[in-house]
């Protein structure tokens, strides 16, 4: 059984818990939060857990084995480092740290203890994902494009810019699903409110091969978009998160290169490009919820000393490309190289 | 009454024959191709009218006072030229020309000579982008974003990039609806068919206000999408041309600002930025045929000497900002600076 | 305070208990089922809530004030009866009884004991269905006609046909909303798993004016539907349960009527019915859920003697609807009369 | 060559004209219309084919060998009898006439004469219900249910009611598409504008097995809907008409029937009936024009002597269907057998 501390229990910290809360092989622990209020609720819902506002606490009881931080990501690094100096496993919030520096140190503290850090990048446990990457490790052929909406009118955020907050998650995703790593990132983006971070954004992610990626982040949307467009030499896909039932579709569509390229003309390139226009299906995805497939990867991970689908080099990719994006934006779009991507694996 | 002659009889020329045909004011006179079996084609159905394969033999008809051209658009430059040398109002195809300075050359041989020089910007004149210009020049507010993607299956074109295939419709669209013109460009892109230009492309248009703008088109996606969302401070809009009858929403939501900014944390905040979520509507739109519009436009323009919606500086703009993001698309988004477009006008 | 109890903890219950714990003015006393491990569910969430396998120990509890009843349809007769003869108020699932007999004398019993009778048809408190109730009385002219479709791939019902499981939601939402009652009801459908009840079934209403209704439902749907039309002289409706923030939309479409009858032929006819199309607009909803709304108003209710939005004479007349329906069904469509539908009100 | 004459050059007959203008094998002769207008319009843009007010003109003319009728349906009969006693073979539109006796008698002057008796069912022979006819036929099963819905805002027709105008559209689909024919209908419907057919109405159809059919057409909805649901106990369809692209969707859904049904009790029946919800997939779908295939078919027919897809009697059944559901309309929907509709074949 692997003791199990949450710590923050604000908007997405009581999703942990009622996970954790049935996850087999963990037992809750504690939860902390400096407000009273929430761990009022906490002591309501849940008699039987600990509640306390000191952090310091769970590092020196030796029920707990894991730590879950669920905080602003500004504390992230903080609280983690303490949790794995004292010898705990942690799970961490997305993303990771607030800087690449930060998550690196992270990484490199838990490896040098052998401790799990896992990164909670939700979505690369749904079931719409992980068909997703089946789907472009074995059927797509050479991968085009990745292109990513991600918009709606969402909550502003004062501490962290649009790109921290929304394309997080199509990085996460995307570090999972492709076979490759991008090498340069540039972003363009504006803050329409005086004083306020980048509400709008628009990434491109360079590869090395032909490869393009283009993520669009916006919190001033009229209407709610989840949509991504991947495009393969031999099929398709769109996935629609918002979707009920049909989220990822696949089409048999694409160009095709036939003959030779003898000759010139019309007629030769006629030849040379045709169009395939073919079935689509709508496999049948797993609906079971991400979060607990996540948790019960954690402990198992714990309990195996194994590296979860989402570790600490997979956080570190993804700070480090909201890193050198929000730099690019404020640089008009100037294209930043992500140096030394392919060695953190 | 106005003698028209329509050049190319190909893709777009059969809709320009049809329409002028019908345009109250005009007289389709002559209709011109280097092909012997579209000349054919309208021999059988237009029994009346003059087929030719000599452009110049137009130049020289005394009954012919406009030229339409539809040729592929790197023939619209001389083309243009000739006709206007020989007095003839022109109204040519978009793209305008292939390059800034054709476009500058024609404008000013047509202002030279007091002839009308009109760009069959198609979209202008349809009702829901009138509709839509109207709501952005009253009820919007100030306007934060202009997002458009325009991307299916489509045919590539071995002459021309993805850019100047379809942003043309965008941009055309977007320098009517505006009411401000960009002053930098850049776009990123890519070929993934060897030795065939950018089937891909994303465009990010710089305005000194804070608005921006950002185009997506692409030759290879699996599904057909016409979307553009303009953010106002107000307002927001929704245009789906593929809507068959709500093309336009109009919705009542975004960001409201109130209250004073003295003092400072979390409440603040909350009291600065609030949200708001009204009705959405969709205006009724005319739907009579935009071009049918645009011709009767035109033919009155030539009558009474005016100047059409889409005259050769919206031409002009439009291919300027094309020329130039080609240019950054070849340089991996580097920002290129488009002056004088105020000038242009 | 009004104390209450909830019997019935398996698919609703839980949701009306998850409410009365937060709704203002109510105290959740007691938790009844005859199943051990639902009672368990309860006693690890609610540890405060006492829980009983023992219906008439609620009867005799001085604590409690009302009982809210969410058990399987055929016991609701006898256990609300019980409820109402031990002067408790009663808030019962829907359907209200399985016989318009039962729920005749369910509704008699509690007039007699002066006693508060509720039915939980959830819908009506949605903010949704108000609106449309709003907008049918006032803003659409004559009602011309009622559609609904509520079709899924459902869980089978041993016990009663898809009329009871699914038409119930329709038939409640439409005594809301409709301004007139229906006189008369026609049902077809088909058991098509042997030894089963009708999974799909198609009912007509008929009403004194010239306002008609017809409700599908289907257990059996590839796709899940929840959409309404109600058509006017004035306006139309478009109620799309699915959607997720435009559930209403009205459109200013309909048919005028115009001039003076005299004359014949074509041109009198096309004087006399032209075609409106105008805008639509989706009117912002209220998303409260419905629930609370439902409770906090059934706590008033009780605490003022006054009547809930769909008391007992509501569920009488759907339940009248439904046994109607369901001989009709028998019957290959016949007619069937529903005598005095005016009179319970 | 075949040589053709269409009669009515109103809504409809211009299609036939162009298409047949275009028929390889056919010669279009000659046009028939009373209307001096119609004719006009035909001259200026088919100079070489005869036109002509007077239908006994081409009953004598030896260049035509077939002609397709394209009046309202209040003329068929007495056009086509005409036409066939003149030994012309005959293409008329739908519905082929207006009650099934006329119907009958123009299929036995047709058969007595061995001419060539074509309806113009066009729906069937489009890409996507040519697909649905195979998919029944091989892949679904037992077939359960076929439901279909046909509104809009459409124009009030003066001599027919909405059945006669939408419906017959799904029945000659499904006439085609279901392997059995049905037995009986019932129809309930209302006509809101005074002295005007019947604008809305639901159709049942009965058939000997357990599958059920239900036609919902309606001339005053708000939304445009062309939707047909078609449930099999193995994979279930939905043919959306409006879709672009994907028109046909098949579902691998249902319910399973496993194991044996001894004992009792919920346990048993969790047993016998499971949930099946696997992949989805749109077939690409031929979208070659209807009217091109039939036309092609109808002058094979002519030459080799054969029977079309759509013949007289499949224009007999669907007229019967017509008949017989008028008559329960005006009746609130009592049940009318369709007597010999499987000796019509």
């Amino acid at each position: 059984m692997i003791g199990v501390a949450v710590v923050g229990y604000g908007y997405w910290g009581p999703n942990l818990v009622r996970n954790f809360w049935e996850t087999p092989g963990a037992r809750l622990v504690a939860v902390c939060d400096l407000r009273k209020d929430r761990l009022a609720a906490v002591r309501s819902r849940y008699p039987a857990v600990h509640v306390t506002g000191d952090f310091d606490e769970l590092l020196s009881d030796p029920r707990i084995d894991a730590i879950a931080i669920a905080t602003p990501a500004a504390a992230h690094f903080k609280l983690a480092m303490k949790a794995l100096m004292a010898g705990k496993h942690v799970l961490v919030e997305k993303p990771m740290a607030a800087s690449s520096d930060e998550a690196r140190r992270m990484l490199e503290e838990a490896a040098r203890r052998r401790l799990v850090l896992a990164v909670d990048h939700t979505f690369v446990h749904t079931g719409a994902v992980r068909k997703m990457r089946d789907l472009v490790q074995d059927g797509l052929g050479d991968v085009y494009y990745y292109d990513s909406v991600r918009v709606n009118l969402g909550l502003f955020q004062r501490d962290v810019n649009v790109i921290w907050d929304l394309a997080v998650h199509d990085l996460s995703i995307m570090d999972y699903v492709l076979p490759e790593r991008p090498v340069a990132v540039s972003a363009t983006g504006m803050s329409h409110i005086a004083g306020e971070p980048a509400n709008i954004a628009y990434l491109n992610l360079f590869f090395e091969s032909k490869l393009i990626a283009h993520i669009h982040v916006n919190w001033l949307a009229p209407v709610k978009v989840r949509r991504t467009l991947v495009g393969g030499s031999s099929k398709m896909i769109l996935y629609d998160d918002l979707e009920p039932s049909e989220k990822i579709k696949v089409y048999d569509r694409g160009v095709t290169l036939n003959g030779s390229s003898q000759g010139n003309g019309e007629k030769v390139y006629q030849m040379l490009v045709g169009y395939r226009t073919g079935d689509m299906y709508a496999p049948h995805i797993d609906v079971a919820e991400a979060l607990e497939i996540e948790l019960r990867q954690f402990v198992e991970c714990v309990q195996r000393n194994e590296r979860p689908t989402a570790d600490g080099n997979a956080g570190l990719r993804v700070v480090k490309i909201l890193e050198a994006a929000s730099q690019s934006l404020a640089e008009r779009g100037r294209v930043v190289e992500l140096e030394h991507m392919r060695r953190i694996a």
